[in-house]
C-alpha cells in the first residue's frame, strides 16, 4: 500500500542477534504483519514501519534491550496500546518498537493509602476491573482503553479531569528506563507520598514526554474512593452558545462537578445511531455527572438544573441506575468510533485545543462556523469543564485535498486558541502532527529549553526520534 | 559574630559598575547590614553573606543582571521573603543576591477563569487581601507570609493542601529568567489553560527547583471560589495514636476535608500561651476545617465527629464565626513562632518528612518517643492529611552538642520515613540541609538525572550554587 513508508532498515542482524539473546526468539519479530500493526496509531497520520518489534517481559529486559540499542544508536519507540492520536508511536526513523503489553502485572494496591503500582501493559479498564472489590477506582479516562503508562507518557486526561485532574496530578512515581539502560525511579524507588519537595519534579517531566526521554516501565498512581452516590444526567440546548454558557456558569458557581461533556448536534446524530441512545435529539447536548453523598449529588444537580434553565436548556434526563449510566458514558467514550461511522471508510483528523473557560463559547462557535463552511463533516465533543474540546474531522485517507482542508481547519483552530491564551493540545500530545504548533506556542526560548533537556537525557537522540521537536 | 561566614569576595568592581548601569546605584547594595539581612532564612542553618544585593524592578532588569552575572560567572541567589527553612537563600559561595521584593504587582486577575498572574514580590497574604472583593482566593498557605514565586520555587504547601493541592497543582505558568538572561515562559507566553499536553511539563520542573535553574519573575496561579460555608472545629485526644488514627480514618472515608492539622501536647502548650487559646488543654489535638454549602459542611462534620468519637476523641469545639476561625488558624500559622517562645533565645531545627498516610500513626509515635528520650524540646505539628509532619527542635544556636543531637534526631526520622516509602521533605525543600538525604532518597541514577538537567539549564553552575546537590 502506498500509504506506508518503510525507512531505511537500520537494525543490523548483529543487533537482532543480541536482542534475541536477551528476549528469546519468540519475543522479537521482524514479520511484516507485526511491524505493520505497530506502524500507526488511531489517527489518520502516515504510518511508518519499525524494523522490528520486541516484547520484553520485565524491566531488566527493557534495560538490557536499551543498552543494545544505545550501543548501536538504534531508534527505540515505546508502544503501549497504539491508541494515541498524534502519531506518537509511528517509527518515522525505523528502529526498534518496544511493545510493553506483555508486562501486565498490577504490582501493588495499597488500599489504605489510595495508591497502586502497575506495569506498562495494564490498561485503565483492567485496573478498574481489578479494583472493583476494594471500593477504589482510577478516574483518568481517555476514550480508548489505553495503557496507564502510555497515558502517563501522553499526559492523557478525559471526562473526569474537571474534578480529579489529569495524569499530571495522578502519577506519584514512575520507573523509567533511560536511553543508556539505566533504571530511574522519578521520585526514588518505592516512594509513594501524596506530596514531596525533594528536588526536581522528574515524575512530571516524564508525564507527557511521549517516549522521547525514556521508556516508562512502571507507574505509581493515586486512587480514589468510589463515590457513595453517582448521578448522571443529560440536557439539550438549541444552540452551542447556550450549552457552553451553561458550562461556564456551572464552573463559576463552584459546583464540584465530576463530568461535564459537550456534544454538538452532529456528534449527537452519530452517537444516537451508533450507541442507540433513545429519547435524545440531534441538538447541542451536555452529559453531566455528580459524585458525592445522596444528598450532595441532588443538591449539586438542583443548582446546575437552575443554571441550565437560565440558559434555555431542556429539563434533565436522569440516569440513576448503573446500567443507564454505563450506557450514557459508553456512548461518550465511543464518540470517536461513532463519528467514524458517519462516513464509512473515512479516517479522523482530531483536534485538541484547550482555552481559558471564558473563551470557550466564542471559540467553539467560531470553530463550528468554520467547519460548516468547509466540505467536511466535523462533529465536536468537548471536555468543556477544562476548556478542552475536539473536532473529529472525517476525511477520505486517499484524498489529499480533503486532508489539506482538514489540516487548514485544524491550524486555524489552533491559531484561534493560541491567540486567547490557549494551547494546541489539552490531552493528545504533540507527536508528529503538532510540532510546528508547539514551536509557535512556546516560542524560541521554550523550545530551546525543552531541547536542552532532551539532549541531556537522551544524548544520542535514540528515544522516539522525530516526535515533539521539529 | 562568629556565626557568619563571608566567603571570598567574587563580585568585581567592574561587575558592580555594570550592575549599577542596569539598576541605578540606589538599587544595589554592598552594605554589611543589607548583606547580613540576606544571609540566612528562618532556619538555624549557618548564614553566608552575599557580596552584594540587587533590587531589580522588572523582568528586563533581572535579565540584564543575569547576563552580567553569566558573563562574569557570578553566583546568583534569588530572594523572595527569606522565610525558607532549609537555607535555600544562603550565599554559600558568595555572589549576587537578587531580592525581588520591589516587583510587587498583581498583573492580572481573571475572575471568570479563576486565575491570576503575579510578580515575585507579591506575598500570599497580599494576593488574598487584593482578591477579597472578587470572591476568589488562593489556598496554598505555608506558615510564613511568603512570596508566591518563592513558594513556587520551594514547592510549598500548607494546611489546605489536603483539599486544594500544593504549588505543584496550582501553578499554571511561570516566567523564568534563565542563567544566560533568556526569558522563558514555561507554558508559553500568556498561556493559562487548566490543562495542557504541549511538550515537557517545564512549569513543574521549575516548581521546586529552589532557584537552581533560573529566577522566577512571574507566576500564573489557579484561584478558587471562597466556599459558601466554612466550618472550623477542634478536638482533643488522650494519645498521639488516637488523633492520627482518626485522621487516617477520615481520609479513608473520603471526606473532602479542607484542613486537618495535628498538634501534639507540647505544641499545644506553646500555642495556648503564645496565641491565647482558651478552653483547650495540653493534649494531642486536631484543628479541622470543612468547606462547602451550609448543609454539606454540617454533614461532613457529623461524619468526622463520629470517627473522632470512635477514636476516643473529645466533642468538637466549633469555630463558626470568622473571628474565631481566624484566631484558630492564626494560632496554627504561628506554631513556629509559638514553639520558639518555649525557649527564648533558641533557634529551631525543623524536620519535614512525609509518608503514606497508613504509616503516619507509627512514625509519629516513634518520633515522639525518640524526642522524649533526648534532652531537647521538640513540638510536633503536622499536615497529617497529606502524611506530612514537622518537629520543631529547639536548640541553643551556640551549643554544637545540641545541634548534633537535633541533627541526629532529624536523620533518624528521615531514615524511618525513607524506609516506609516516604520522603525527607514534604514541602520545605532540600536547600543545604538535606542534600545527603536527597541522594539517599533518589539513588544514584535519580541524582545523576537531576544533575544532568541542572547542567543543561545552568551550564556555568551560577544559579544558587551549593543547593539541592552535594
Amino acid at each position: 500500500m502506498s500509504f506506508f513508508t518503510s525507512p531505511q532498515v537500520q537494525v543490523s542482524s548483529k543487533a537482532i542477534e543480541l536482542l534475541n539473546g536477551v528476549l528469546g526468539k519468540e519475543n522479537i519479530s521482524t514479520a511484516e504483519s507485526v511491524r505493520d500493526h505497530h506502524s500507526r496509531d488511531e489517527s489518520s497520520l502516515q504510518a511508518f514501519l519499525p524494523d522490528c518489534v520486541v516484547f520484553p517481559k520485565d524491566t531488566l529486559q527493557v534495560s538490557e534491550c536499551m543498552k543494545i540499542c544505545y550501543a548501536h544508536s538504534l531508534p527505540v519507540i515505546p508502544f503501549g496500546t497504539g491508541t494515541g492520536l498524534e502519531g506518537g508511536i509511528t517509527a518515522v526513523k525505523g528502529g526498534v518498537c518496544m511493545d510493553l503489553s506483555h508486562m501486565k502485572q498490577i504490582l501493588s494496591v495499597n488500599q489504605e493509602d489510595f495508591d497502586c503500582t502497575v506495569q506498562p501493559g495494564v490498561t485503565r479498564m483492567m485496573l478498574n476491573s481489578d479494583l472493583r472489590a476494594t471500593g477504589l477506582w482510577f478516574p483518568v479516562d481517555p476514550g480508548a482503553d489505553a495503557s496507564l503508562c502510555g497515558m502517563a507518557a501522553t499526559s492523557a486526561s478525559g471526562t473526569n479531569a474537571v474534578r480529579y485532574g489529569t495524569m499530571r496530578e495522578n502519577v506519584m512515581n514512575l520507573e523509567v528506563v533511560l536511553s543508556n539502560g539505566d533504571v530511574l525511579h522519578s521520585a526514588g524507588g518505592g516512594r509513594r507520598t501524596r506530596k514531596t519537595a525533594a528536588g526536581y519534579n522528574m515524575t512530571n517531566l516524564f508525564v507527557g514526554s511521549e517516549g522521547t526521554l525514556g521508556v516508562i516501565t512502571q507507574a505509581t498512581l493515586r486512587l480514589y474512593g468510589i463515590p457513595e452516590a453517582t448521578l448522571s444526567a443529560v440536557c439539550q440546548f438549541q444552540s452551542v452558545q447556550s450549552a457552553v454558557d451553561a458550562t461556564v456558569a456551572t464552573l463559576q458557581a463552584g459546583i464540584p462537578i465530576a463530568r461535564i461533556e459537550f456534544l454538538d448536534d452532529v456528534q449527537m446524530k452519530a452517537c444516537i445511531n451508533y450507541s442507540n441512545l433513545e429519547g435524545l435529539q440531534e441538538l447541542s447536548t451536555l452529559f453531566l455527572e455528580f459524585h458525592g453523598t445522596d444528598d450532595s449529588v441532588k443538591a449539586q444537580a438542583d443548582v446546575v438544573g437552575e443554571i441550565v434553565q437560565l440558559n434555555e436548556g431542556s429539563d434533565f434526563m436522569y440516569a440513576t441506575e448503573a446500567e443507564d449510566r454505563n450506557k450514557l458514558w459508553t456512548a461518550r467514550h465511543s464518540a470517536f468510533y461513532a463519528a467514524s461511522s458517519l462516513r464509512p471508510g473515512s479516517r479522523i483528523l482530531t483536534t485538541d485545543v484547550c482555552v481559558p473557560i471564558s473563551e470557550l463559547p466564542e471559540i467553539i462557535t467560531q470553530t463550528k462556523n468554520d467547519i460548516s463552511k468547509s466540505s467536511l463533516l466535523g462533529p465536536i465533543v468537548g471536555h468543556v469543564g477544562d476548556g478542552n474540546f475536539h473536532t473529529l474531522l472525517l476525511i477520505d485517507p486517499e484524498d489529499e485535498s480533503e486532508r489539506k482542508i482538514a489540516k487548514d481547519l485544524a491550524n486555524r483552530m489552533a491559531q484561534r486558541a493560541l491567540a486567547v491564551g490557549g494551547t494546541c493540545t489539552g490531552e493528545h500530545g504533540i507527536g508528529i502532527g503538532k510540532r510546528h504548533l508547539l514551536a509557535e506556542e512556546l516560542g524560541q526560548v521554550g523550545i530551546q529549553t525543552m531541547r536542552s533537556i532532551k539532549e541531556a537525557l537522551d544524548p544520542k537522540g535514540i528515544m522516539n526520534p522525530g516526535k515533539v521537536f521539529l
